[in-house]
């Protein structure tokens, strides 16, 4: 298997992610305020929270409200026969609990891409690889990818996916939901394979904390088990239920952000930029100075996800609105 | 080691829980709603939510909001120097955790007891035993209590709890917040412990999902690495940092919860019940016809909690005001 060494070196430290605002906020006192913090892939345009009943708060969350939740996102996400869904409180608990249920394995990640999966496959003592592409992942008893990638948008066709032999096959479908159903593996799920599917990205709630995996019953099973009870706040079954089944929200979000991501082409392209890819909540954009742009953009005040290990790419999350798509051109104009 | 078998044999399927009325409305469609639901021990006056950030639902939970509401829960929990705390969606997450991050070990826990310590160290493979006192744990890797007790309310003395030797000592403190500060052992705590302690009971919000675990450094950071980022919604941050600096709340709480479950364990004795004990959030009653009694009340809508294996037990949560206390008064001379 070609391994490809592209992780950073001391994969146990914690890892560092975009939207940490306070602590940029210290390295740049003098950024005009409010940031806009472009350094995540999340819907900057969240789903509205109505009114939530307070016994969402006071009491255990409900078997019944769970069942209505899994019914909503069942649906939303078009779980095929064969396959069943269990909710967590964000996909990150899922991709915290995978590696532990597996006994050592030999693990092929698909990369560059979200760097927790090669930390939390490591942590629990598999051998990992991480390999440029599904041919490489060949003789692998567990192969991870996150199809569309993050922050490249590589999308590995759905039948490719399914020819997979390995005997768990993990996608991480976190920015999947605004492309063509077939696009996602839950329709005709493969026996070998587990999906996850975030909530807070497309619906721009990443507080709530909510995600899903989609798996054969009996795996599901196991991560329901690990889980436990009451995994899933209470207001985080009102919200996600409410949100999954609202069609019509999420086909306006999906045009709004596809101009949004055509416009934040646009002035990548002007400023310099060659955008590499991406999905309509990121672009991934690649500059010879990128660490100068990222930094000038932070005295503006705009936060950009930088790569440590990647010094030229850049990946940018989309402005909410006009006033944001303004003072992010102003910004790349003073350069 | 003296091995009580006072738990049920099928300790692999998921345990009966309290607080879940959507189920018992089917099973009693004729009683009358609103249910008063005295099957669990949760404060029924919750603390009062006020208005939440926007930015607390849409954007991921920031290490300086959780490094605030750790401040706030040392502080609350007398955290002593040596210990440190770390923050899980619910002390059910550091249930199911704990035993996972332990080498195959000889688990003892004081019983009868909350049921998930069990499930959770047998479900990875520990070898379990219940026994029925602190002595009888001798010899084992791993100690569990739940301290004061649930159900029973037995208090073991933090001096005794000091003397334990085994390599881990969990000390479950779901119900010690109303008890004088030394009966926890956050305060001086031993190197092998960690507590636990759960903030829904105490507040009066189980839906939020929040609980802590304290424990030497070392401990902590293993938790902290198996939890993954952002393991506590945006909301149960802001909740859980406001309400746990907030002394004159708890205060008045415990006087009210001290007045009313002592009003509860009159009402229980005029019906025929012997308070065999509990803490000031449930009482533990125990009755020849104990499971007609529970039932007598469903009829009335109100749920208390059974134990299966023990039929001549029941466990009461308190009434949240003087309209419950006098639905319980007229169902329980209705018997």
């Amino acid at each position: 298997m070609a391994d490809v060494p592209i992780m950073t070196a001391a994969a146990e430290k914690p890892i560092e992610h975009g939207g940490d605002l306070e602590a940029l906020g210290h390295r740049y006192p003098q950024a005009p305020r409010p940031w806009i913090d472009l350094s995540t892939g999340i819907n900057p345009v969240p789903y509205p929270i109505g009114i939530l009943p307070a016994e969402g708060w006071s009491r255990l969350p409900s078997r019944a409200a769970e069942e209505a939740l899994l019914a909503a996102a069942a649906r939303r996400y078009r779980v095929g026969s064969g396959a069943t869904i269990v909710a967590a409180p964000g996909t990150q608990a899922l991709i915290q609990l995978l590696p532990r249920l597996q006994p050592r394995s030999r693990v092929a990640i698909l990369g560059r891409t979200y760097a927790e999966h090669a930390l939390c496959w490591r942590r629990e003592g598999h051998e990992v690889s991480v390999v440029a592409d599904l041919a490489a992942t060949e003789g692998a008893d567990v192969v991870v990818l996150v199809n569309p990638d993050n922050p490249t948008g590589r999308l590995v066709p759905a039948d490719a996916l399914r020819a997979v032999k390995a005997a768990l096959l993990v996608v991480d479908e976190a920015f999947v939901d605004f492309l063509p159903a077939q696009a996602s593996l839950a329709g005709a799920l493969p026996g070998n394979a587990v999906i996850l599917r975030s909530f807070g990205k497309t619906y721009g709630l990443a507080g709530v904390r909510l995600g899903f995996a989609i798996a054969a019953p009996t795996l599901v099973q196991r991560l329901r088990g690990a889980l436990g009870p009451w995994a899933v706040s209470g207001p985080a079954l009102e919200i996600g239920r409410q949100a999954l089944a609202d069609d019509a929200w999420l086909d306006a979000a999906g045009r709004r952000l596809s101009t949004h991501s055509e416009r934040l082409d646009t002035l990548l392209k002007a400023a310099g930029c060659r955008v590499l890819g991406g999905t309509i909540l990121f672009r991934l954009a690649e500059h010879g100075e990128a660490s100068r742009v990222a930094d000038a953009l932070a005295r503006h005040g705009i936060h950009v996800r930088r790569f440590a290990d990647r010094p030229t790419l850049l990946r940018f999350g989309l402005p909410a609105n006009d006033e944001g798509f303004a003072r992010l051109a102003s910004a790349l104009q003073d350069l």
